[in-house]
């Protein structure tokens, strides 16, 4: 299975740019400095206060008392599930493995946007799945090719993020949305909803507050929809803990690959966040940060815009951590890439996000990690790039034709 | 793929057996009054004093400096190994299931010992693969059955608990040890040697300080070993923290599906574990429950002898966690398990951790969790059990048959 796992040439080189006076807007990593160190510090003493039991194996579907505060905040967003629907993983990237592994037979097709979510493709490779990517605009799939595909391909299941979406930020309309539940519901297609950013929601946006597809579904009880969600953006990822939720019998067939996968995640971790829950304002945390990012991204947005590049554009998310630039259609992001790390700035060159055929004038750009006052430099520097770019002209990029 | 993970009946009876007033010696657990809380606390706080990149997502491979640490421990016990030749994960458990899953192939060829660990069955289930136990006695695999079956099948990998195992205690003698990694190098079978229970030997075993296979094998130079272990044995397990080692082409694969898997294993818990082996006594902390690990399986292996039930028979183990007791032949313990929780005593029935055909009459002892105090009623209780099962007569366990 090891040659099903993808490799990447990109990745060699965004490994460069870890450390050094490279502004990297590729990553998808939250703000170091808004994570709540202090209370953090504070749920981990008092998760540890009690006696030794909290170091003993705890259960595969994870703490009881986590999975009870998961699911009553889910029921307050409007999706009706109890703690008996909801599973404790690593992180929702443990969500995404576990359920295709439960779920897909080498072969079987699923169905994705496209672009889409890289670690979701590579973990779909690594099960041998036939990927399918259905077409779409910035409201969401499109309802008439995603009828033919479920029709033509009978797939088991869809994936995508329809929410403040990774790699482009977008987000489904409303209407998208009930057509999709509703399709996939009619065809028997089970649809796996990835919503790691659905919380940092930037005011004013027009698609804030749209129900999860799991909402329309009815919760759990609707058995279209799996949901899976994280703490890594709202509270800090290095505690890795993510849930799905799903109907009983899916979610305890997902407890069962869970259990031979790692027969639990780190209980103290899980501990300490429901000691975190107990007394800190996350909701409070989660409207500061999603402040802050909204002014780093209208910042980035504004920088771009000054810039005036011919051919680029780009529609500002309403939440998340990305904003997804298209540039004029004659350039090469992944071969733009080398060129702007030598200036000194990275990003993900789209290409790597396309399941089939890619638009290779895209790229992805994080303005959640990057400290703001950088970002005028770090486009200053992507605009340097450019310029060698269109100044080398197709001769020098490709000197066997001379 | 849901239909291969297995299922249990005996599960679900050893369910019930959590809380109450049974006695359970059927589950792996360490003994939580040994648990180093003072020193995981402190080792805690250490952790999340810096500043916040703690909190951020971290790399696939592990916390570098614990990863330093564990290959360091591990070349002081014979088995050279760099850090970049380790990758930490969430418990061995998921070593196993990592490796599994890039390795095999559905319908590749798994060699194991008989019995097994139960988990691993799991696993190996889970991944379709064609699981063949190798002949052996309580000095290990049978070097006759093993060349004959590398010869037969060519399988990919063999999977052993040489020392100390689960569930039968035994030890592998340093011949065995010699003979398994001799032909499994001449047919290019790769070792998967899980060593949970290594560290925790007796006082005057015979068979304590024996090289590890991957010592036997030059360390990871060698080629033909993998090595697992994990701290959830020797500090806690809820910190989730094991690691696999082996060749760099290797662990690099396994950590591109560990990234598919999980992205990467809590941070937070990696930087404890590095604090808590900067200060704490950790090899007194492993020669302390050892002692008292010893003191438990003495009583425990005392009040069966005191018993002298017809046809029972055990070998004391010299390390480890498990004491293995075959009773007399005509009794089956998977049907014995209810009488014995009626009776408020819990034990796992041998037959679940048999690949092939099982040895009925045998049953599995876990000596470490149960406060040593109440071994004697445990056992009293098994006696009841027993002399209810005898009572009863096969005519009335069988009432079809009137």
């Amino acid at each position: 299975m090891a040659r099903h796992l993808g490799s990447s040439a990109v990745r060699d080189i965004l490994k460069l740019t870890q450390g050094g006076n490279i502004i990297s807007l590729a990553g998808g990593l939250p703000a170091e400095d808004l994570f709540p160190l202090e209370a953090v510090r504070e749920a981990y003493h008092r998760a540890l206060s009690g006696n030794a039991s909290v170091l003993q194996y705890g259960i595969t579907e994870g703490y009881t008392p986590l999975r009870e505060k998961v699911a009553a905040r889910l029921s307050r967003q409007g999706i009706a599930v109890s703690p008996a629907e909801v599973v404790l993983t690593t992180g929702s990237q443990q969500s995404i493995d576990l359920l295709c592994r439960v779920l897909l037979d080498p072969g079987d097709t699923m169905l994705v946007e496209s672009p889409t979510y890289l670690a979701a493709l590579q973990v779909l490779g690594s099960y041998r799945a036939n990927i399918v990517p259905v077409a779409s605009d910035t409201d969401g799939m499109l309802p008439g090719d995603l009828e033919h595909k479920l029709r033509l391909h009978k797939p088991k299941l869809l994936y995508a993020v329809p929410t403040f979406g990774n790699p482009t930020g977008a987000t489904w309309s409303e209407e998208r949305r009930h057509s999709v539940v509703e399709l996939c519901r009619r065809s028997g297609t089970l649809i796996l909803e990835d919503n790691p950013y659905g919380e940092i929601a930037f005011a004013g946006g027009d698609k804030a507050g749209l129900p999860s597809l799991a909402a329309i579904d009815g919760g759990m009880g609707g058995g279209t929809v799996v949901y899976t969600g994280t703490f890594s953006k709202i509270v800090a990822p290095a505690l890795r803990t993510g849930w799905i939720a799903g109907s009983k019998e899916l979610v305890s067939t997902v407890a069962r690959a869970k259990q031979a996968a790692d027969l639990h995640s780190s209980a103290v971790d899980q501990r300490a966040l429901d000691e975190l829950l107990s007394g800190f304002d996350l909701e409070g945390h989660i409207s500061a940060i999603s402040r802050e990012y909204a002014a780093r991204m209208k910042a980035l947005s504004s920088e771009l815009r000054s810039r005036n590049w011919a051919g680029a554009h780009w529609e500002e998310p309403q939440g998340g951590m990305f904003l997804w630039l298209t540039l004029d259609k004659s350039i090469n992001t992944a071969e733009l890439l080398p060129l702007a790390v030598a200036r000194g700035v990275a990003f993900v060159p789209g290409e790597v996000f396309y399941p089939g055929e890619p638009d290779r004038s895209t790229m992805r750009l994080n303005f959640t990690h990057t400290p703001p006052q950088l970002l005028p430099l770090a486009v200053k520097r992507l605009e340097e790039a450019l310029e060698e770019w269109s100044g080398q002209g197709l001769e020098s990029l490709h000197p066997g034709s001379h």
